[in-house]
């Protein structure tokens, strides 16, 4: 090739490029939410707003618009929806998903030379400048208009023709300003899509759309085997039916099982975790597996599959979900070490290393490995025992230390069940580094246990909710703020007892959407294994006879939780907290609202387990458009009385005892100007 | 097709999507700098360090290791550097690119089996449990490294296979383990490249090699046509040679003229921006373009293109590097207005729109436009405008308002010309909204003007360093800092005469690796149009007879500063700025430091140009490992007096006319351990 033709072909390359890169005039960035670049869906749910946000500008002065598209995957056409730019070129839309499953969005922004042609015409005619050179440039665009829209009708077609006859047949400058500048005008414009130097973002998003059950659930977690009330019978699914009506009353959701699974007897547990149990210790549920079978077994003294079927059933019926624990780990009696050796790390002395998850040890548990021999038949072979769950008609899998297990095998397998049923809903249960924690919820986990747990002070508090709260974080992570669980009793809780109880109920409730508690916290049970953070007797392994009407209970608390979070739509929303000034640092004040302010609750809880506390609170009648020295009507909720609030600064007093915690809803002023 | 050929098929691709799934085991997320999504080149200098961030973590408790590639774009063969951890899993990694131009980059990571063994074999034999089994399961692996590693030499398979022989024939497991344990056994393994689970970042991060001039330059403005020091003769660049030697003994690389082209008549602006020239009067060299020519012309009292050469080549001897500016806009007479009419926005009446900068006004300029007819043939032939002046010997352009043309436009001639000259350096003149300011560095400016002149209080400058400093700003966006323009003449130079200019000298010359001053400043001339920003009698209108050796003139400061940027590495640096506490909030007190502390500059200056400020100074002992109470010397930068400074809290005491600023260097204490 002579070298003007290879300058030539250079210069075709750049002119190819050159093309490429003007098609976008508009920049759009900043987008969110975007996971990692689109590398994993942002999270939503189906039926709630879903906002997207980015930043748009573009060369010069002129006026620019944008717009939200969204499609479910899979389908050609997008949905479109108008953005708005709020200050500093952040621009936001706002769109509701309608459907389960997998989704996607993307962005266009576009010079818009009829605004900028208003604009810029409206300030010269306050100015006192003659408009006649604007005018007609105003019906050169409108010509444009119609014959570049992207979605002029027939009738807008007619319509344009009209207003130029119009403007046409206009006397005075005024008239054809008037005709021009009108509101009909504007929206004729609008409707023909006239973009000019349209501009698209340069990705695809996508975006997973659950149930809300995914983002909004009050977790009960017992052991079935305890439900016979007598620690010399072994419960049955037959007496956690009996045992329905209780944990409805109480107003949860999901009744959450530890493994059901016939129990090895190989290196079996004894009471309070000791290596020799007694001949009927029933050992830990999480030693899955023995001649009966493995997780997709059922320990047979709990019942069998015709038995679950009937509790599943019965659940729904009493509106609770039942959902099963998925603990990928064996017990040396589990049938897959005999059938698949293979998916096992096998020592030279022909042992199988038992788990460990420093400093705790489990020698009843060995575990299965991922790769090597392992991969594809276990992936294969664990997705179908969820899938087999889901069709005895489990959809809420709680995961049991996922994050020692191979996240592209979560991402994986959360994948293929969730293509046969979107309902599908995993929680991590990884008490681990926070990336891991993080990651785990982008490859797919709906909930994620969190660092709630041991977040106690109002720093801590308020720290770790705003980590939750902001930026990408809500549309990757949902945490369930379990307030204890058979292996965690918070010192803070030890020490606390009712008061501390009550306070970690209703922080857990109503600063997350999703929360759990373990039974046995509605009788504040928190005696512990001397010293550690562990219950003493604890139910993984024995039997627990409990008194759930014991005196000093906090059933009343619990409905109580469990009523306002069903009838307050802020409280259904994550991502909507926000703290407010309180002078006391014992004392957490926050508030939830709805993006229209219809619905508002404040909360102001106790930090202080043991002593009564006070602190001056603001009201955020700002939040209203209200001056300070405003009123407000506000619903104590709790006692049920109506009041008034009369000023910004009022004053709040706490009591361990009687008072551990207050909540309001505040009444929309609805003659205030609104401020979103 | 069937049902079952369909389910078969869709496990084929389940079963594939797992392979690829599974080919990552190791997470490798955050990665920076990476900017939106590699979508824009990070920036980085010839021959400087490279640092680059990433959260690398997998599932269990294995150990893990990681790596950065390198590699010039259309290269092949990576360059691979070790990567260390440093807390929270977040990993380094640092190169330095030996090559001008389009680099890349990609992590990869893996299970590094062979340091898990020698982690928990070493945990045991301490706490005196048998590894007999361990030792066993070492040869395996070792064994492993040998035959599946990655980069095993005929010499280190040879290695390999003697340390088996050496290890079968080991007595006891004392021994055994001494050999598996060694450094050489570590230094085998490591180089067979035995990695289980490599995993690689997902994308491959584009990186622009800039040369130092880029990051690293001190700019000095003057008008040409001044240089004659007579208001009744036009200066040529014949009188700007003879500048050379004072410029180069003020210590400043770059020297920075306004448009020297050919300037219009039509409109012609007067003395002090006024509508009625004179019919002597120079008029606005922005208004570029006259029947003598256009951007491609110069104007011809200014000289010819003999001279002009002969001036680069000249400043060249000097050290010094022409910049000149890209203006791209035309003078009512430019030449393109009547061969390339449709590269212009005519209006109605047969006129074009003068331009506006609200709330200025160019009545002596009209822009081109970039899109309908104009595109390509002007973005070509402005690429070919800047292409002309690199014949010429200029590789530096500041570019006039480059946020009122096309970002597409940007970024597709910049690359075009760093393709044909990779010296080439683009400065942006934008000073506009923030995110419009950082979108011009992503397309490819090298240097920006910043916010800087209008940061003033220490609160200011703290926070707009932090932001400049930060994440992937460095890699984005390098300001450069002036102190003063023909077009801006701050209110703090105007009310606070000498001593504020050199505050504001040697704050510019510190916190930014680039700055300039535009002539008069060394003579602190900041005559206001009464109540402006501006300058009297503005060099853009008329000819200025200046008098650099009036009396007050700071050229000492301005040798000063240049000197020492010369001789202190540290200041090379741009995101190596970290301030320290000083007691009085008018004394902005903060160090540079290189990596290894081998160079550590201290900064106090007083911000107050009015008053005398004292301030209790914190010495950062700790970033040598020194206590508290330690002592270190140091050596006055300004006196030139060696000292030792005796403990962590020190004082200073700063004057507005003796001592507005100081600057100290730490000598590294040998002894001291190094915290890095």
């Amino acid at each position: 090739m002579d070298d003007s033709l290879r300058a030539s072909e250079r210069e075709d390359a750049a002119l190819a490029r050159l093309e490429r890169l003007a098609a976008n005039r508009v920049a759009i960035e900043a987008v969110s939410p975007e996971i990692d670049a689109g590398r994993f869906a942002a999270k939503a749910v189906i039926g709630e707003r879903f906002t997207v946000e980015a930043d748009i500008f573009a060369d010069g002065h002129d006026k620019i618009d944008a717009a939200l598209l969204t499609r479910p995957k899979g389908s050609k056409a997008w949905i479109e929806t108008p953005m708005r730019p709020l200050v500093n070129d952040r621009w936001r839309g706002a769109t509701v998903f309608g459907t389960l499953g997998d989704w996607e969005y993307t962005l266009i922004a576009w010079r818009d030379e009829w605004a900028s042609w208003l604009d810029e015409a409206a300030k010269k005619r306050n100015a006192g400048v003659a408009i006649d050179l604007e005018l007609i440039e105003a019906r050169a665009l409108l010509v444009r208009a119609r014959d570049e829209g992207a979605q002029v009708s027939t009738e807008d077609r007619a319509a344009f023709d009209a207003l130029l006859v119009e403007l046409d047949a206009a006397e005075t400058a005024d008239e054809r300003y008037g005709l021009a500048a009108s509101d009909a005008t504007a929206a004729l414009v609008r409707r023909a899509a006239f973009r000019t130097n349209l501009s698209a973002y340069e990705r695809v998003v996508p975006v997973w759309v659950d149930r809300e059950r995914a983002l909004f659930s009050a977790w009960y977690e017992l052991f079935p085997r305890s439900m016979s009330f007598s620690t010399k019978q072994h419960g049955t699914f037959e007496d956690v039916i009996e045992r329905l009506g209780y944990v409805e009353g109480l107003g949860f959701d999901v009744l959450y099982f530890p493994p059901i699974h016939p129990i090895g007897r190989t290196n079996r547990k004894g009471r309070n975790n000791t290596l020799t149990p007694g001949p009927t210790d029933p050992g830990s549920p999480y030693a899955i597996g023995s001649e009966e079978g493995g997780h997709d077994a059922i320990h047979p003294e709990l019942g069998d599959f015709e038995s679950f079927r009937k509790l599943v059933k019965a659940a729904k019926a009493h509106g609770l979900e039942v959902a099963i624990d998925f603990a990928i780990q064996c017990s040396p009696d589990h049938p897959w070490i005999k059938e698949h050796p293979e998916w096992f790390d096998w020592r030279p002395d022909g042992t199988i290393k038992f788990a460990e998850n420093p400093p705790k040890k489990y020698e009843d548990i060995v575990n299965v490995h991922f790769y090597r021999g392992a991969k594809p038949a276990l992936w294969v072979k664990l997705r179908d025992i969820v899938l087999f769950w889901v069709e005895q008609g489990v959809t809420i899998f709680r995961v049991d230390n996922p994050h020692t297990k191979p996240l592209p095998f979560w991402e994986w397998m959360i994948a293929e069940v969730r293509e046969r049923c979107p309902e599908a809903i995993f929680l991590a249960e990884a008490f681990t580094r926070p990336k891991m924690m993080k990651r785990l919820a982008k490859v797919g986990f709906n909930q994620s246990y969190s660092y709630f747990t041991w977040r106690n002070t109002k720093h801590e508090l308020t720290e770790y909710m705003t980590e939750l709260t902001s930026g990408d974080m809500p549309a990757v992570m949902r945490p369930n703020f379990f307030v204890n669980t058979p292996d965690i009793n918070p010192r803070y809780l030890q020490a606390g007892g009712r008061p501390a109880h009550r306070v970690r109920l209703v922080l857990a409730a109503s600063l997350s959407t999703s929360y759990g508690v373990y039974n046995g916290y509605e009788i504040c049970d928190a005696t512990p294994v001397p010293g550690k953070e562990e219950y003493l007797d604890s139910e993984k392994y024995q039997l627990r006879v409990w008194d759930f009407d014991k005196q000093g209970h906090i059933k009343t608390d619990i409905r109580f939780v469990n009523r306002i979070r069903q009838e307050h739509p802020a409280l259904r929303q994550f991502a909507n907290l926000e703290f407010f000034n309180a002078s006391n640092d014992q004392i957490l004040y926050y508030g939830k609202y709805t993006d229209d302010l219809s619905n508002f609750v404040l909360f102001a809880v106790n930090l202080d387990p043991h002593e009564a506390q006070g602190a001056e609170i603001e009201i955020p009648l700002w939040k209203f458009g209200l001056p300070d020295d405003a009123g407000i009507d506000a619903h104590d909720l709790v006692t049920g009385a109506d009041f008034r609030w009369q000023g910004k600064v009022q004053s709040v007093w706490l009591t361990p005892e009687d008072r551990p915690y207050a909540a309001w809803a505040l009444k929309h002023p609805a003659s205030a100007e609104m401020r979103l």
